[in-house]
Order: C-alpha cells, then sequence, then structure tokens
C-alpha cells in the first residue's frame, strides 16, 4: 500500500461486489452477536492460548460470554503483531465504531457494549454483506444438512465430505447417512446409492461444490471392486477398531466415489489439501490441527487423470506446495488454484504464491479468495488484505515490471476475484446491490 | 525494471555477447520458419491446453501449420498473465515487427505473414543470433548422433544421456547404441567400451557436456560389480518387462558409469534434477511431465564425493529445492548451480533463488542461465527476463544493501552470464561479433 | 537499508544491548588473538576450498597462522558476493581499522598485523563485548565442562548432547560420563542418574539451556521402559557395531530422557533441527555437514505433547521448514522460533522467514537471533545483517503496510532482540554498561 500506483489498484478492486467461495457460515446465524462470536474465532483463542491463556480459562463452558471475552482480551497482547490481530481491530473498528487500535482489558466492556449494540439490529446480517459488497457466501454442509429456512442464492449450499471419507467406521456417522438419505449403506452399491441421494438432495438445493480437507499422507487411487466391498465390508463389521490399511482403502473408496459422484451431478470438488488433525489434542477447539508440509500433487495424480469431467479448485496448507499446485493446474486442465488457506493466509506467503501464480498458469484457472470465516464479519478484513496484496504484486509485477495499463491489471484482478468464480462454479447469486 | 538504477545496470548486461550453454536446438533447423514453430513450443501448447483447447484440435497431424496458428491463437487470452506469452509478445514486436500487444484471431494471420516473410531469408539464423548477441549455443544430443553438418563451435554438442540410464531395456535403444558405437553390449563390460565410444565421438567433435535429467525420487549410488553383472543381464534377457528393481539397478550402474566416463574425458556432467515423465498422458506433447518436489540433493551425496574431478552443474525443478542447491554448492567443490529449469524460470522465482544463490555460495560456482529453446527466438526474451531480474537483485542487493559499486555488481553480473560458462565448459565459441 | 526509514528504525535497533543466546564462544579465548582466528571459521575455509582451495593446503598441521592466512587470502576472490565475506570485511574495518574492502594476498600481512596488535591488548574480550553492546553470550558446553574458571553471568553456560543422545556407543563418551557424573551408565537408571547429576552440575553454574542438534531423519519418541533397558544394554554390550535400529533408539530414549530432565531442572530445550553430519567427508574442518530439507516438525508432535512444563527454542536448517516452525509456534505454547540457523543465515531467507514469522505467531514466542560463532567478532557483523533485515521488515511491513508508528514497530524489534531472550531464557547478565 506504500505506493499511489497500488493504492489506486487497490480502491478498485475494493469497489466490486464479489461472491465467497469457500466459508463456515452458518446461515441461521451468519453474523456475530456479541463480541465472543468475534474473539471465539480459533484464530484468537488459539494464539492467545499459544501465548499463554490456559485453555481451561476460555474453554469452561459455565463461562458467560463477556467473561471469555475479558479473559481473552487479557492474553491479546503478544498477538497484537499478527494478521489475525489486524483483522480483528478492522473489524471492530469498520463495523462497530471501536475507537482504539488496541483491543485490551480496559476497552473489551466497550468494544461488547458496542458489537451487541449494532449486532441486534434486525438486520444486521444483510448490512455485513452490503457493506462487505458481498453478494454470496458459499456454505460448508454437513451431508446430512436439510439445507432448509435460508436464501440459497445468497448462502450457497456446498456439500462437505470429510465425515464420509474419513469416519464412515463411526456407527453415527452411517446412522445419519441412513437417515438422511433412506438408503442403508451395507455393501459398495447401497453405499453409493446413499451418497448419490445426498448430491441429489444438495444439488436440488443448490450447491456449487462438493468439498473435502485431506491429510497430507492421503494418495487417491481407485480401488478395484472386490477389494472395495471386501474392506468396506470389514469396516461395516468392526466398525472402529477396524485396522489402518482398512480404513484408508475404504477412504480411498469413497473418495473416489466422490469424484464420480461429481462428475455425474457436475460439481467442482473442492480439495483443501495437507491437513493432519488434532496434533495438538491439548489444543483449544478448533486450534489441534497441524501439518506436515512433505505432500506433493503427485499423490493426486491418478484422479486428475481419470476425471478431465471435474474440476479441481486446489487449496494447500503450506506454502511450499505452492509451485506444485501452480504447476499442476499450468498442465492439467482440470486443475484450479483456489485461494490461500489457513496457515498461508498471511500477507508475506499470499504475496509470494500469488506472484508465482500469476506469472506461470492462465488466470481463468485461479480462484484468487476465499475467506473461510464463521461469521460475516470476517469476509471485509481478509479480503482487504488479500486486496492490498493483489494489489502490491499487480502494481510491481504487471504495471512496473511488464508495462502494463492499469486498467489492463485490473481486468485481471477482476477476473481472478469474480469471474473465476462464476465461471468455476456457476453463477450463484442475485445482482450486485448497488 | 522500476529504478533508474536497476535500468542502467540492465542496459550494460543487455550489452554482453553470450553463450547459451543449454538449448534444443536442431542445428539442422535452428530457428523459425513460420509463427507455428513459435506457436507450436510447449509452452503455448500445454497451457492453452490446460486453458481450455483440447488436445486433439492442435495435434490433429493433417492440421497445416496456419491452422495450428490460428486454433491456438484463439486459446491464447487465457496465458496473457504468464511470463511465457510475454516472451511470444518480445519476439513477434522484436524479430517481427508484430504492431500489437495481443496475439489474437484477428491479427494471427498477419503475424504469421510477418514471421514468413522474415524467417524465409537465406541468414535468418545468423541474425537472431546476431540479434541475440549470442555467440553459441549448446544443444542437446541424442547418444547416436552424428555431429555432422553443422559448425560445432557455434552449435556446441552436448550428450544427452537419459534413454541410455533410463531406457536402456528398450531393444531400439540397445540397437542404436551398438550401431553407433560399434559395440554390442551384451555385458557390464562392452556396454562400458560402447558408451566410452560415444564420448570419444563427442569429444572428438568439441562436446562440452554429458547431460541428463533425473526423477526425484533417483538415487544416484554405485552397483556392486557383481550385482551390476547381474542385474544388467536379467534386464538385457528379460527386456522391457524386466522389474522395477532390475530397471533401477541398471539405471543407477549406467549412470555412474557415465559418471566415471565424464572423469575420463574430462566432461562436466548436467544434472536435471526432479522431472516425473507422462505424469499427465492426456497432456499435448511435451507437456505431460511434472514433479514431485519432495526431493533432496542428498540423494547424489555418494556421487558427489565419489567424483571430485568432475563438475556437476546442477538444474533444480522446483524451488524449494534452490536453498538445499545452493548449499552443496557452497560445500562441494563439485557442485555447481546451474539456470533456472522449467518449472522455475519465471521471473519471480527467479528473483528468490538468485538471491540467495548470490549471496551464500561462490560467484564463480554459479552458471546464471540457459534457455532451454527449441528455436532460436527464445534466447532473446528468455535472458531479457533473466537479465532483468539480475539487474534488480544487483541493484537492490549489492549497490543498495551493501553499498557496491555499480561497476563492481555488473562486474558479478559478467561472472554469472559469461566468465562461468566459459570456466566450467571450456571456451567454446568464436569470438563476439561487434 | 535504502529508505530513511528503516535506516532510522536500524540506528534504533543498532543501539541496544544484547544477550546472544546461542553461540560456541571459548569463554578461555572468547575472542580473536589473529587473523587466523577470524580467517579459520568454517564459512571461509569451506567457501574457499569449495572455490577451488585444496584442503590439504589450508589444513596442513605444520603450517603457521600467517601462512594459513596467505593461503586463505589467495582464495577469497570468488567468495566476495556471499554474505559471510561481508562479515569479514565489516570486522576487520569495525575492529581492527583495516582501510580497505577486500581482503587479497597483498594485504592480509597488513591485516595480520593491524589484527595482532589491537588483540593483544589485555582486555580485547571486553572491549569487543563492549563495542558490540553485548551483555553476555551464551555457551555450547560439553556435557562434562567443569564449567570453572571464567565468569558465568558473562559467558552463560548452556548443556550441549548431541554426544549423549547421539554417540553414547562411544566407549570414550561413557567414560567421559561416569567420570564427570560420578555415576556408572550401566543401565537405564544408571544412565538417568548419571544425565541429572550433569544437570545438577549444570543447573547450580548457570545453565540457561539444554540444547541439542538433529538429523532430519530423528523421530521423537518415548520408548517403552522394557525395550529402551533392552536396547541400551544391547549398546552397552556391542558398542559401536551395535545395528542402527539400536542405536537409534537408544537415542530416542536418551533424547526422552532429557526432555525429562528439562521439565525437572526447568531448562529450555534448544532444538535445532534438519543437521545431516559428515555428508561431505573430504570436506573442511567443520565444513563437511549438509542437510535434508525433508524434514517435518509432525516428528516431534509426541514430545511437543508429553512435555507442555518444558519450552523448546527450536532453530531449522532449511528455510522450507520456517513455515512449519511458525505455525507450531503458533499453535503449541511450549514451542518457539529461535533465529536463523546457519545455512538459512544470510539476509534473503532471513528477510523471507522473519516476515512470515512476524505476520504469523505470537510476538512473545520468537527469539530473534542468535549469532552461533566461535569468537566474539563475529557477533557485531551477524547481528547487524540481522538488524538490517528487521528495520527494513519493520519499515515495509509494520510502518507503511499497517501503519504503526515507528516507536511501535521498534518496541517489536526489541522484543524480539532483548525480551524474548530474557523471558525464555531468564534473566542472565548483569546490567548493561552505558
Amino acid at each position: 500500500m506504500s505506493t499511489p500506483l497500488s493504492q489506486r489498484l487497490f480502491d478498485e478492486l475494493d469497489a466490486l461486489w464479489l461472491v465467497d467461495p469457500h466459508t463456515h457460515i452458518n446461515p441461521h446465524a451468519p453474523a456475530a452477536k456479541q463480541l465472543a462470536d468475534i474473539l471465539g474465532y480459533h484464530y484468537y483463542t488459539e494464539l492467545a492460548h499459544s501465548a499463554g491463556v490456559p485453555r481451561t480459562e476460555i474453554e469452561d463452558p459455565q463461562l458467560s460470554p463477556r467473561d471469555k471475552v475479558r479473559r481473552l482480551a487479557a492474553g491479546l497482547a503478544p498477538l497484537e503483531n499478527t494478521a489475525q490481530y489486524q483483522w480483528l481491530i478492522e473489524i471492530l473498528q469498520q463495523f462497530f465504531g471501536f475507537p482504539y487500535d488496541r483491543l485490551t482489558p480496559n476497552n473489551c466492556e466497550e468494544a461488547s457494549d458496542l458489537v451487541e449494540r449494532k449486532a441486534s439490529s434486525a438486520d444486521w446480517s444483510a448490512e455485513v454483506l452490503r457493506h462487505s459488497k458481498l453478494r454470496a457466501v458459499f456454505l460448508t454442509n454437513d451431508f446430512d444438512d436439510p439445507l432448509t429456512g435460508f436464501d440459497t442464492s445468497i448462502y450457497v449450499p456446498c456439500l462437505r465430505t470429510d465425515e464420509l471419507v474419513f469416519h464412515l467406521a463411526r456407527p453415527t456417522v452411517r446412522a445419519r447417512l441412513a437417515k438422511s438419505s433412506g438408503v442403508e449403506p451395507t455393501n459398495a452399491a447401497s453405499l453409493k446409492r446413499a451418497l448419490a441421494a445426498r448430491f441429489e438432495h444438495f444439488v436440488a438445493r443448490g450447491a456449487r461444490a462438493c468439498a473435502i480437507s485431506l491429510p497430507p499422507d492421503f494418495v487417491a487411487a481407485q480401488v478395484p471392486a472386490e477389494e472395495a466391498e471386501r474392506e468396506l465390508g470389514r469396516l461395516l463389521t468392526q466398525g472402529e477398531v477396524c485396522d489402518a490399511l482398512t480404513r484408508n482403502r475404504v477412504s480411498q473408496f469413497v473418495f473416489w466415489t466422490l469424484a464420480e459422484l461429481c462428475r455425474e451431478y457436475r460439481l467442482p470438488f473442492d480439495l483443501m489439501i495437507g491437513v493432519n488433525r488434532a496434533v495438538y489434542p491439548g489444543g483449544v477447539f478448533q486450534g489441534q490441527d497441524l501439518y506436515d508440509s512433505r505432500v506433493s500433487l503427485i499423490q493426486y495424480r491418478e484422479l486428475f487423470n481419470a476425471f478431465p469431467q471435474v474440476t479441481f479448485p486446489i487449496s494447500v496448507l503450506a506454502s511450499v506446495t505452492n509451485q506444485e499446485l501452480t504447476s499442476y493446474a499450468w498442465i492439467f486442465p482440470n486443475v484450479v488454484t483456489c485461494g490461500h488457506w489457513w496457515y498461508s493466509n498471511t500477507p508475506s506467503l499470499i504475496e509470494r504464491d500469488l506472484a508465482h501464480r500469476l506469472e506461470a498458469a492462465p488466470l481463468t484457472k485461479q480462484i484468487g479468495y476465499y475467506s473461510d470465516m464463521y461469521k460475516l464479519e470476517f469476509a471485509w478484513p481478509k479480503f482487504r488484505m488479500y486486496k492490498r496484496v493483489l494489489a502490491k504484486v499487480l502494481a510491481e509485477r504487471f504495471v512496473l515490471d511488464r508495462g502494463w495499463s492499469e486498467e489492463r491489471a485490473l481486468a485481471l484482478g477482476r477476473t481472478l476475484l469474480i469471474d473465476n468464480v462464476a465461471g468455476i462454479f456457476g453463477e450463484t447469486a442475485p445482482p450486485a446491490q448497488a
């Protein structure tokens, strides 16, 4: 943001109405009601915990939201350097009129009051969407979500499938699948029918993607039918005590079946590659996952070859995988780079990763950004962070280094931010409100 | 290029006459004859394919060159952001007087005319060399290339050995080796004699390097003589159906033998590390290879120790390996960093990789750049891209950060671009033409 | 350093009095006596060797220090581009009044004279400390170091444990442990008592950390008691010929035991992750080690979970591991990022790694820098290099990009450079001398 040129580009990008293609918004409670809804975001609880706040102090179920805020506010000072803290302050200032640039025990009551006052208005969600220039946000729905009671043109369903692929051994997962699909999954064929029923349901309600997060050691492979039947039978019989090999083969089988259904139902399959779950079981809620950056897209080679009709928007957890992602998108027609995920969602990594994507992969195969948010207020500061970096890269690498006009650079930015979301997931949203 | 300082440095670097130490030029047809020779470069076919052009549409053997150009031109818009596209436009503008900054279906006929008019002149190759300030270009010759009919002081032979190391199980490869060497490779000893005969042939015709590209899982190791004999015997008997272990041990044996011959014939051994072939078999010609970035130079530890007399100019496919390459060049006298290869040959990665090499490894152990081109026209925009980055790094990190004079910074650039090529591969070329 | 803003920040940072939390200083001979003590640093011998100076030429035991300097000076020209060379010239100019910006055969006698003249003064070490604004430096002490004869408030002991973990099979190591601890390590229990005795000794003499360097394939794991007993017994019986599995299990057992002792004695456990020893056995002294960058902190998952009471300041050898390190520090309360180690200790890598740490991990969990030096003169140019990068990152990413005041940015820098060293290792040093 340090030059007038990048500032001009930022201002133009910032005027665009967007669709956010990946969030964890609950459409029945999309915006914050109180400061604890914002400060309870795992980025703050886990960072505060890492910097010294005991887990028990902030996860006591008896704790009132105000008390939770007080305890967290007392532990925020060590995080002031982080990009995540900047999101927080920008939200408080922009949406709630918070007059300070730090949230401390001394002003957190005032902040709580400010949030509650604004957020209590009946159309607060709509106001946040409007202010954030969001036309629509994609959701992350459990496979048995009825998808009722909300406007699916604004809150766009997406079928999340981690549980089906990795936790089918759990009786509760199977029971939920049976109940929601009306099909008891007793073998490969009925499992596939059950899954197809869920695709049917989701697509009928406007779902735009199937999505999954994957551990770094997952290898996508087609399991021969007989072996799939045998291993699935073993898993259904033994449940969670079945051995790791069986679990893994069933995971591969279910994953492959989902890809087949994506082909059949014409859904893009969002792959979020690289997370190890519960690496730190003593961590706070949603603050226990980490990763092993030794992962390669070569593990998905068989998949990309087998499903040329399915588009795979891919997010990678570690920036060291970004060059592979870019190269695979450069070669495979069905591989698309997608956003800057989680541990790679900070300015210096975005800058590095974005600069390489823009110089090496076709422009139409890059989904610029998604917020991954749980509450609507977060799209604004997160997209803003991204747009600042995008403006910088466009200014330095296209306008200055390559002599592009500002208008041409902006067209590139618009393609990343708007056109590709529509082109890859389909037009989803009502017209932008002026 | 955004400061007068880096512009001045660039201008000086751009005035140098160079030797290009790695290309795929066919010395019997070194320059383009028509636009299809330029647009047919795999960078454009694979990117256009990745962005939506069906392979069949551009690889139909019945297709005329003009029609191929038309079809590709219709698919280029999504690539305009790429560094590769910039090479194309710079070539068209600089060599052929193309007046536009985009190649589209509307102007591709005009572009074709322009190229054909210029390229039909009898001394077009010489003119391209002159304009590009190229004193010589290294070739990539098949092991059975007779190396006749061209001026080896300008088109410098290099012995490419991938087929010998990885495809000796193919009867055609062995037949070509037997025919070209006059030795039937029936065991380890005769295989070595056959290989030595090819070294003899290449060196006699001015070859300056032995070269090979290697997959990420290759480990260089000396195979004990008895085991080598046994595994080679198995491979010669069974041919392509022999098992993976046998293939691998024979690959290791042949590779090691080549290193011995490099020592004997005093040839540098160019290692291009990290490519997986045919990851996307449905891709276009030469657009099917990708990689697994999980590779380490520790896999070559035994080699570097065993051959202190052989210089190994090393290219790595993925930028994440660049720090290892730099560190190994910092420690091992016989390891040299070499250029910016393929998927790492774009400005942001070159900048990152070059900056680290320049701050950490001896200056004399760094070969700045090679074009890897198939047609002569590409050296100019590719070296230009490199020189822009080099000028930027010299300006920022040496003149500004370290207070070097511009002259001292330029001397450093000249060492990378000129002196080290001569120092490592030997003086090869006729004097620069003024 | 190219802007007035970053220069101002640098000047402020450069005025701070520091504690250097990791060095290899010999407290009985902390500063150089002659130029050979400086030029004999492995960075110069290994780089000169890599660039062409034969090992035998500089490691001849008959060689006088002056002759060694002459031979090295003749081989330094190819290193002038390196950051390491810049340290050398800055030391010569700053501490010894060397009037040139290159060290050559023509001026190396003069340089030798200058060094010897200054360094012969009785309080030279104190003067170097004062000039470098060093309040204290941490040492790297062998486990059997008596820790006597020096001021431990300035030269702070740290218990280095590589030999105990990786070389317990050597009779000499066990003999030294038995002698220094008074306990013969004949089984798991007595080994632990022997180790505890050394902790007791070190802590009583003001030790502030236990430290170890680890190869990339090491996995921290608790070995079941019976297995530990069995494998240790085998190793004690067989000595160095015991198999790799036994060695590895014993290494894991000893390492785990050290972590238990760190918990008991409240010492941070410095982990320096990623080095392969003796990759190039033909290299110069201390110039034989390299690495395999395929390493993950997931290998330490069990350790971080098992020892929440122990702080682990972690250094990683390869920059590709920096994002993992940052993420683990962001999640695990007991993981702290620590300095920029060895092959990653050059400006472009520090900039990249530091920028990410500062935007993503709590500020209080980052130890900015340590010199790793063998002679006191090196702290000054090394910290200076770091502070230049820190000033640049603070200027660009905090003052400009995020609108921070310079004072706030400087407070952040002070936390990295001073407060965290005291907070994590404890107050160690006498008050700064004005």
